[in-house]
């Protein structure tokens, strides 16, 4: 079995208050991958790492936050010149705290689900935005 | 950040030949999970391994089969007792050898992408088999 580029593994999270409306974090412009976009918390499973060390490490260091996982949503990919990323997408609800960026980020903002597909977030979430919004409307609508 | 269970992440891989039919193991009736149900190679992500180690050893160690990595399908979850599971879906060709099954599934067969949803998967993959068909169905279409 061979891989043409190295596959790495990301977790990223939704976290969602209580108002439904969900973080999203702006990427540093000085950022090497996707200056300026719109983001989720969270990042690259280090090695030697457990993915739910990953999560809980990601989100203290980039958020500061609380939170309370509840599942996963979907999964996304993309490619660098040098290795193919698969990202896992999280859900979970606000625990406490108060956002506090790490240098990677320089904005955040909550916004409600059905907003997400407009932001501009980096390319590898656009799709899973779309389909997020749409699933939460259908959950609205069945109500 | 506190999970009520820990969260455990696996890898599971659709193996798709020159044919477009894919493969399945049966689980032994003596599996502790999902005895006797049909099942995708793969498997959990070990301490200290690297996602992409997974698919390389777990494929080689429960199938003997050469693949070539495609990319992400999807993802689903399970619950036991004491854990969380999070798969991820990926798909694979098959370059190249015969399959040989280790003591962990006691059946094989390349069934249909069509045909998935109809047999007798574990829990866990059953909403994953019926979207990946449809889609599967779409493209198809769309020639």
């Amino acid at each position: 079995m061979k891989l043409a580029k190295p596959l790495r593994l990301s977790v990223k999270v939704v976290i969602r208050d209580k108002n439904n409306n969900c973080l999203v974090l702006r990427r540093s412009a000085k950022s090497r991958g996707n200056p300026g976009k719109w983001d989720f918390p969270g990042g690259k499973v280090d090695f030697g790492e457990q993915f739910d060390q990953t999560l809980f490490r990601e989100v203290k260091e980039e958020t500061g936050l609380s939170i309370r996982i509840k599942g996963v949503l979907g999964t996304t990919q993309s490619e660098s010149p040098k290795a193919k990323f698969v990202y896992v997408i999280m859900e979970a609800e606000l625990k406490s705290g108060r956002v506090q960026l790490s240098s990677e980020h320089e904005e955040f903002q909550w916004v409600k689900i059905s907003e997400l597909p407009e932001i501009d977030l980096a390319e590898q979430f656009k799709s899973f935005a779309r389909m997020y919004a749409a699933q939460q409307q259908e959950v609205i609508n069945s109500k």
